[in-house]
Protein backbone atom coordinates (compact mmCIF):
# COMPACT_ATOMS: atom_id res chain seq x y z
CA UNK A 1 0.00 0.00 0.00
CA UNK A 2 1.47 3.65 -0.85
CA UNK A 3 -1.46 5.60 -1.29
CA UNK A 4 -4.64 6.53 0.58
CA UNK A 5 -7.86 5.13 -1.52
CA UNK A 6 -9.43 8.06 0.10
CA UNK A 7 -7.75 10.94 -1.00
CA UNK A 8 -4.61 10.00 -3.01
CA UNK A 9 -2.06 10.95 -0.45
CA UNK A 10 0.91 9.41 0.85
CA UNK A 11 0.39 6.53 3.68
CA UNK A 12 2.82 5.49 5.90
CA UNK A 13 3.58 2.26 8.18
CA UNK A 14 2.80 3.93 11.82
CA UNK A 15 0.96 2.67 14.97
CA UNK A 16 -2.00 5.04 15.31
CA UNK A 17 -2.58 6.60 19.04
CA UNK A 18 -4.02 3.80 21.42
CA UNK A 19 -3.21 0.94 18.54
CA UNK A 20 -1.03 -1.75 19.19
CA UNK A 21 -0.05 -2.64 15.21
CA UNK A 22 1.64 -0.52 12.66
CA UNK A 23 -1.01 0.31 10.15
CA UNK A 24 -1.08 2.22 7.12
CA UNK A 25 -1.92 6.28 7.85
CA UNK A 26 -3.06 8.41 5.44
CA UNK A 27 -0.30 11.58 6.23
CA UNK A 28 -2.42 13.66 4.12
CA UNK A 29 -6.07 13.05 6.16
CA UNK A 30 -5.44 10.71 8.11
CA UNK A 31 -7.24 7.53 8.03
CA UNK A 32 -6.42 4.64 8.89
CA UNK A 33 -6.29 1.54 6.33
CA UNK A 34 -6.40 -1.73 8.01
CA UNK A 35 -6.11 -5.20 6.82
CA UNK A 36 -7.76 -8.08 7.61
CA UNK A 37 -7.73 -11.73 7.67
CA UNK A 38 -9.78 -13.47 4.31
CA UNK A 39 -12.39 -16.38 4.72
CA UNK A 40 -11.78 -18.73 1.99
CA UNK A 41 -14.92 -20.91 2.12
CA UNK A 42 -15.97 -24.24 0.54
CA UNK A 43 -17.80 -27.56 0.29
CA UNK A 44 -17.29 -31.18 0.67
CA UNK A 45 -19.97 -32.23 -1.90
CA UNK A 46 -21.47 -35.49 -1.46
CA UNK A 47 -23.12 -37.93 -4.07
CA UNK A 48 -23.95 -41.39 -3.42
CA UNK A 49 -21.60 -42.10 -0.93
CA UNK A 50 -18.76 -40.20 -3.39
CA UNK A 51 -17.26 -36.94 -2.86
CA UNK A 52 -16.85 -34.58 -6.25
CA UNK A 53 -13.23 -32.92 -6.55
CA UNK A 54 -11.74 -30.57 -9.08
CA UNK A 55 -8.66 -30.64 -10.46
CA UNK A 56 -7.14 -26.87 -10.67
CA UNK A 57 -6.72 -25.06 -13.80
CA UNK A 58 -5.38 -21.86 -11.51
CA UNK A 59 -2.02 -21.14 -9.95
CA UNK A 60 -0.97 -21.64 -7.01
CA UNK A 61 -1.30 -25.53 -7.37
CA UNK A 62 -2.75 -25.70 -10.85
CA UNK A 63 -2.96 -29.48 -11.75
CA UNK A 64 -3.73 -30.86 -8.45
CA UNK A 65 -6.55 -31.56 -6.85
CA UNK A 66 -9.01 -29.55 -4.30
CA UNK A 67 -12.70 -29.30 -2.75
CA UNK A 68 -14.62 -26.53 -4.47
CA UNK A 69 -14.03 -23.13 -2.29
CA UNK A 70 -12.83 -19.66 -2.78
CA UNK A 71 -13.10 -16.19 -1.14
CA UNK A 72 -16.32 -15.11 0.37
CA UNK A 73 -17.81 -12.13 -0.76
CA UNK A 74 -19.28 -9.32 1.28
CA UNK A 75 -22.79 -9.99 1.51
CA UNK A 76 -22.98 -12.92 2.06
CA UNK A 77 -23.18 -15.94 4.80
CA UNK A 78 -20.11 -17.92 4.83
CA UNK A 79 -22.96 -21.06 3.55
CA UNK A 80 -23.86 -19.23 0.77
CA UNK A 81 -20.36 -18.50 -0.75
CA UNK A 82 -19.34 -22.36 0.35
CA UNK A 83 -22.31 -23.17 -2.34
CA UNK A 84 -21.89 -20.45 -4.84
CA UNK A 85 -17.98 -21.45 -4.87
CA UNK A 86 -19.24 -25.03 -5.66
CA UNK A 87 -20.69 -23.75 -8.59
CA UNK A 88 -18.60 -21.74 -10.15
CA UNK A 89 -16.04 -24.47 -9.36
CA UNK A 90 -18.10 -27.46 -10.19
CA UNK A 91 -21.04 -26.34 -11.77
CA UNK A 92 -23.05 -28.40 -9.02
CA UNK A 93 -25.68 -26.98 -7.03
CA UNK A 94 -25.83 -28.44 -3.30
CA UNK A 95 -27.60 -28.43 -0.14
CA UNK A 96 -25.36 -27.17 2.69
CA UNK A 97 -25.40 -29.63 5.47
CA UNK A 98 -23.37 -27.83 7.76
CA UNK A 99 -19.77 -26.56 9.12
CA UNK A 100 -17.40 -29.31 9.20
CA UNK A 101 -13.98 -27.52 9.17
CA UNK A 102 -12.45 -24.62 10.64
CA UNK A 103 -8.46 -23.85 9.77
CA UNK A 104 -6.26 -21.15 10.74
CA UNK A 105 -3.18 -20.09 8.32
CA UNK A 106 -1.76 -17.47 9.77
CA UNK A 107 0.85 -17.24 7.70
CA UNK A 108 -1.57 -16.46 5.16
CA UNK A 109 -4.04 -14.46 6.94
CA UNK A 110 -6.75 -16.90 5.38
CA UNK A 111 -9.22 -18.80 7.61
CA UNK A 112 -10.72 -21.60 6.04
CA UNK A 113 -14.18 -23.02 6.49
CA UNK A 114 -15.68 -25.91 4.98
CA UNK A 115 -19.10 -27.44 4.61
CA UNK A 116 -20.84 -30.86 4.70
CA UNK A 117 -22.68 -30.57 1.55
CA UNK A 118 -24.50 -33.29 -0.83
CA UNK A 119 -25.58 -32.50 -4.67
CA UNK A 120 -29.14 -32.07 -5.63
CA UNK A 121 -29.07 -33.72 -9.00
CA UNK A 122 -25.81 -35.64 -9.14
CA UNK A 123 -24.88 -32.95 -12.05
CA UNK A 124 -21.83 -31.20 -12.32
CA UNK A 125 -18.59 -30.00 -14.75
CA UNK A 126 -15.65 -28.20 -14.80
CA UNK A 127 -15.81 -24.80 -14.08
CA UNK A 128 -13.21 -21.96 -15.12
CA UNK A 129 -11.03 -22.23 -12.56
CA UNK A 130 -11.19 -26.23 -13.13
CA UNK A 131 -9.68 -28.56 -15.77
CA UNK A 132 -12.00 -31.45 -14.87
CA UNK A 133 -14.24 -32.30 -11.81
CA UNK A 134 -15.10 -36.23 -11.02
CA UNK A 135 -17.05 -37.56 -7.84
CA UNK A 136 -14.57 -40.43 -6.21
CA UNK A 137 -15.07 -43.05 -3.69
CA UNK A 138 -12.69 -42.67 -0.67
CA UNK A 139 -10.32 -45.61 -1.72
CA UNK A 140 -9.81 -43.32 -5.39
CA UNK A 141 -9.40 -40.07 -3.88
CA UNK A 142 -5.95 -39.20 -5.60
CA UNK A 143 -3.99 -38.40 -1.84
CA UNK A 144 -0.91 -37.65 -3.31
CA UNK A 145 -1.83 -35.22 -5.95
CA UNK A 146 -4.38 -32.95 -3.04
CA UNK A 147 -3.70 -29.42 -3.71
CA UNK A 148 -3.51 -27.84 -0.33
CA UNK A 149 -3.28 -29.51 3.52
CA UNK A 150 -6.38 -27.80 4.38
CA UNK A 151 -8.09 -29.88 1.66
CA UNK A 152 -6.03 -33.26 2.62
CA UNK A 153 -7.16 -32.44 6.43
CA UNK A 154 -10.85 -32.30 5.99
CA UNK A 155 -11.01 -35.38 3.39
CA UNK A 156 -9.57 -37.55 6.11
CA UNK A 157 -11.45 -36.31 8.91
CA UNK A 158 -14.83 -36.70 6.98
CA UNK A 159 -13.84 -40.00 5.88
CA UNK A 160 -13.24 -41.33 9.28
CA UNK A 161 -16.23 -39.34 10.72
CA UNK A 162 -18.39 -40.97 8.41
CA UNK A 163 -17.59 -44.39 9.27
CA UNK A 164 -17.59 -43.52 12.94
CA UNK A 165 -20.99 -41.75 11.78
CA UNK A 166 -20.75 -38.80 13.25
CA UNK A 167 -19.55 -35.25 12.18
CA UNK A 168 -18.91 -32.81 14.98
CA UNK A 169 -16.83 -29.37 13.76
CA UNK A 170 -13.12 -30.15 13.65
CA UNK A 171 -10.92 -26.96 14.35
CA UNK A 172 -7.05 -26.48 13.96
CA UNK A 173 -3.92 -23.94 13.15
CA UNK A 174 -2.01 -25.04 9.60
CA UNK A 175 1.71 -23.64 8.81
CA UNK A 176 2.97 -23.37 5.27
CA UNK A 177 3.27 -26.69 3.32
CA UNK A 178 6.42 -27.46 1.86
CA UNK A 179 6.08 -25.57 -0.96
CA UNK A 180 5.00 -22.77 0.29
CA UNK A 181 8.29 -22.64 2.92
CA UNK A 182 11.39 -20.48 1.97
CA UNK A 183 14.27 -22.50 1.19
CA UNK A 184 16.76 -23.65 3.88
CA UNK A 185 19.85 -21.03 3.56
CA UNK B 1 -12.85 3.72 -2.45
CA UNK B 2 -11.45 7.17 -4.70
CA UNK B 3 -7.89 6.10 -5.22
CA UNK B 4 -6.04 3.20 -6.04
CA UNK B 5 -3.94 2.39 -3.20
CA UNK B 6 -0.87 0.98 -5.81
CA UNK B 7 -0.48 4.22 -8.04
CA UNK B 8 -2.93 6.95 -6.43
CA UNK B 9 -4.82 6.54 -10.07
CA UNK B 10 -8.50 7.15 -10.22
CA UNK B 11 -10.41 3.61 -9.34
CA UNK B 12 -13.92 2.61 -11.28
CA UNK B 13 -16.34 0.36 -10.72
CA UNK B 14 -16.66 -2.22 -12.90
CA UNK B 15 -16.71 -5.34 -13.25
CA UNK B 16 -13.52 -7.35 -14.40
CA UNK B 17 -13.44 -9.86 -17.20
CA UNK B 18 -14.00 -13.27 -15.82
CA UNK B 19 -15.11 -11.65 -12.73
CA UNK B 20 -19.20 -11.65 -11.67
CA UNK B 21 -18.99 -8.45 -9.16
CA UNK B 22 -18.27 -5.21 -9.79
CA UNK B 23 -15.33 -4.47 -7.97
CA UNK B 24 -13.10 -1.02 -7.35
CA UNK B 25 -10.60 -1.29 -10.85
CA UNK B 26 -7.46 0.91 -11.08
CA UNK B 27 -7.64 2.97 -14.71
CA UNK B 28 -3.82 3.60 -14.90
CA UNK B 29 -1.86 0.69 -13.60
CA UNK B 30 -5.58 -1.98 -13.65
CA UNK B 31 -4.70 -3.10 -10.39
CA UNK B 32 -8.21 -4.86 -9.28
CA UNK B 33 -8.82 -3.83 -5.52
CA UNK B 34 -10.98 -6.77 -3.72
CA UNK B 35 -13.22 -5.83 -0.14
CA UNK B 36 -13.44 -8.92 2.02
CA UNK B 37 -15.80 -9.49 5.25
CA UNK B 38 -14.31 -9.43 8.57
CA UNK B 39 -13.56 -12.09 10.97
CA UNK B 40 -15.00 -10.73 14.53
CA UNK B 41 -13.34 -13.04 17.13
CA UNK B 42 -14.33 -13.23 20.91
CA UNK B 43 -14.59 -15.26 24.15
CA UNK B 44 -17.27 -16.61 26.62
CA UNK B 45 -14.72 -16.35 29.00
CA UNK B 46 -16.27 -18.37 32.49
CA UNK B 47 -14.49 -18.53 36.43
CA UNK B 48 -16.30 -20.86 38.44
CA UNK B 49 -19.68 -20.68 36.70
CA UNK B 50 -19.91 -17.48 36.24
CA UNK B 51 -19.58 -15.30 32.62
CA UNK B 52 -17.08 -12.30 32.03
CA UNK B 53 -19.72 -9.43 30.01
CA UNK B 54 -17.56 -5.92 29.13
CA UNK B 55 -19.88 -2.38 29.38
CA UNK B 56 -19.02 -0.84 26.33
CA UNK B 57 -16.72 2.25 26.45
CA UNK B 58 -17.01 3.32 22.96
CA UNK B 59 -19.91 3.44 20.07
CA UNK B 60 -21.54 1.51 18.54
CA UNK B 61 -23.80 0.25 21.58
CA UNK B 62 -21.99 2.60 24.37
CA UNK B 63 -22.93 1.62 27.68
CA UNK B 64 -24.41 -1.97 26.88
CA UNK B 65 -23.17 -5.19 28.18
CA UNK B 66 -21.22 -7.63 25.55
CA UNK B 67 -19.18 -10.86 25.33
CA UNK B 68 -15.15 -9.62 24.88
CA UNK B 69 -14.73 -9.48 20.90
CA UNK B 70 -13.02 -7.45 18.14
CA UNK B 71 -11.35 -7.70 14.50
CA UNK B 72 -9.20 -10.55 14.23
CA UNK B 73 -5.56 -9.18 12.85
CA UNK B 74 -3.42 -10.33 10.20
CA UNK B 75 -0.81 -13.31 11.09
CA UNK B 76 -3.08 -14.93 14.19
CA UNK B 77 -5.41 -17.61 14.21
CA UNK B 78 -8.96 -17.08 15.15
CA UNK B 79 -8.26 -18.74 18.62
CA UNK B 80 -5.78 -16.09 19.44
CA UNK B 81 -7.75 -12.96 18.24
CA UNK B 82 -10.39 -14.00 20.96
CA UNK B 83 -8.26 -14.55 23.81
CA UNK B 84 -5.92 -11.35 22.56
CA UNK B 85 -9.18 -9.05 22.27
CA UNK B 86 -10.42 -10.78 26.12
CA UNK B 87 -6.93 -9.76 27.49
CA UNK B 88 -7.44 -6.15 25.81
CA UNK B 89 -10.99 -5.61 26.59
CA UNK B 90 -11.12 -7.44 30.10
CA UNK B 91 -7.29 -7.70 31.03
CA UNK B 92 -8.73 -10.66 31.44
CA UNK B 93 -6.06 -14.09 31.05
CA UNK B 94 -7.72 -16.95 29.28
CA UNK B 95 -7.60 -20.61 28.02
CA UNK B 96 -9.83 -21.01 24.85
CA UNK B 97 -11.87 -24.45 25.31
CA UNK B 98 -13.31 -24.68 21.45
CA UNK B 99 -15.03 -22.69 19.00
CA UNK B 100 -18.78 -22.60 20.08
CA UNK B 101 -20.55 -20.15 17.63
CA UNK B 102 -20.47 -18.79 13.98
CA UNK B 103 -22.85 -16.24 13.04
CA UNK B 104 -22.91 -14.85 9.33
CA UNK B 105 -23.80 -10.54 9.46
CA UNK B 106 -24.30 -10.14 5.97
CA UNK B 107 -25.29 -7.02 5.98
CA UNK B 108 -22.37 -5.61 7.79
CA UNK B 109 -20.18 -8.49 5.81
CA UNK B 110 -18.83 -9.84 9.29
CA UNK B 111 -18.02 -13.31 10.56
CA UNK B 112 -18.66 -13.69 14.53
CA UNK B 113 -16.43 -16.96 15.55
CA UNK B 114 -17.01 -17.16 19.41
CA UNK B 115 -15.32 -19.70 21.45
CA UNK B 116 -15.47 -20.85 25.34
CA UNK B 117 -12.97 -20.11 27.22
CA UNK B 118 -11.84 -20.13 30.91
CA UNK B 119 -10.06 -17.90 32.92
CA UNK B 120 -6.59 -18.71 34.18
CA UNK B 121 -6.45 -17.38 37.04
CA UNK B 122 -10.04 -14.83 38.17
CA UNK B 123 -8.07 -11.75 37.48
CA UNK B 124 -10.08 -8.93 35.60
CA UNK B 125 -10.51 -5.44 34.95
CA UNK B 126 -11.75 -2.96 32.68
CA UNK B 127 -9.81 -2.69 29.47
CA UNK B 128 -9.46 1.15 27.37
CA UNK B 129 -12.98 0.20 25.42
CA UNK B 130 -14.77 -1.30 28.47
CA UNK B 131 -16.35 0.77 31.35
CA UNK B 132 -16.64 -1.72 33.69
CA UNK B 133 -16.16 -5.79 33.23
CA UNK B 134 -17.58 -8.18 35.71
CA UNK B 135 -18.58 -11.75 36.33
CA UNK B 136 -22.48 -13.17 35.92
CA UNK B 137 -24.58 -15.62 36.78
CA UNK B 138 -26.35 -16.61 34.38
CA UNK B 139 -29.50 -15.00 36.77
CA UNK B 140 -27.92 -12.09 36.56
CA UNK B 141 -26.65 -11.52 33.27
CA UNK B 142 -28.90 -7.76 32.07
CA UNK B 143 -30.24 -9.70 29.45
CA UNK B 144 -32.71 -6.46 28.74
CA UNK B 145 -28.90 -4.25 27.99
CA UNK B 146 -26.86 -6.89 25.23
CA UNK B 147 -25.18 -4.85 23.19
CA UNK B 148 -25.50 -6.95 19.83
CA UNK B 149 -27.81 -9.83 18.70
CA UNK B 150 -24.48 -12.53 18.17
CA UNK B 151 -23.60 -11.80 21.97
CA UNK B 152 -27.30 -12.29 23.14
CA UNK B 153 -27.60 -15.45 20.88
CA UNK B 154 -24.48 -16.78 22.04
CA UNK B 155 -25.07 -16.39 25.54
CA UNK B 156 -28.34 -18.33 25.50
CA UNK B 157 -27.48 -21.08 24.09
CA UNK B 158 -24.35 -21.00 26.40
CA UNK B 159 -26.60 -21.72 29.49
CA UNK B 160 -28.75 -24.10 27.52
CA UNK B 161 -25.92 -26.27 26.38
CA UNK B 162 -23.94 -26.16 29.74
CA UNK B 163 -27.33 -27.39 31.52
CA UNK B 164 -28.01 -29.81 28.85
CA UNK B 165 -23.84 -30.97 29.51
CA UNK B 166 -23.11 -30.57 25.90
CA UNK B 167 -21.84 -27.72 24.22
CA UNK B 168 -21.64 -28.09 19.75
CA UNK B 169 -20.70 -25.68 17.71
CA UNK B 170 -23.78 -23.44 16.62
CA UNK B 171 -23.70 -21.69 13.63
CA UNK B 172 -26.54 -19.01 11.85
CA UNK B 173 -27.30 -15.73 9.86
CA UNK B 174 -28.73 -12.82 11.89
CA UNK B 175 -30.13 -9.84 10.16
CA UNK B 176 -30.14 -6.28 11.04
CA UNK B 177 -30.76 -5.18 14.76
CA UNK B 178 -33.69 -2.61 15.13
CA UNK B 179 -31.62 -0.31 16.10
CA UNK B 180 -29.46 -1.36 12.22
CA UNK B 181 -32.60 -0.80 10.18
CA UNK B 182 -33.12 2.23 8.05
CA UNK B 183 -36.72 4.24 9.70
CA UNK B 184 -40.15 3.03 7.87
CA UNK B 185 -40.43 5.25 4.76
ZN1 LIG C 1 -6.01 10.22 2.81
ZN1 LIG D 1 -3.34 1.89 -9.82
Amino acid sequence: MNFCSHCAGRVSLRIPPGDRLPRFVCEACGTVHYENPRIVAGCIPEWEGRVLLCRRAIEPRRGLWTLPAGFMEKGESADEAAARETFEEAQARVEVLGLYTLYNLPHISQVYLMYRARLLDGVFAAGEETLEADLFDESMVPWDDIAFPTVRETLMHFFADRRRGRFDVRTGTIGPAPWQRPPAP
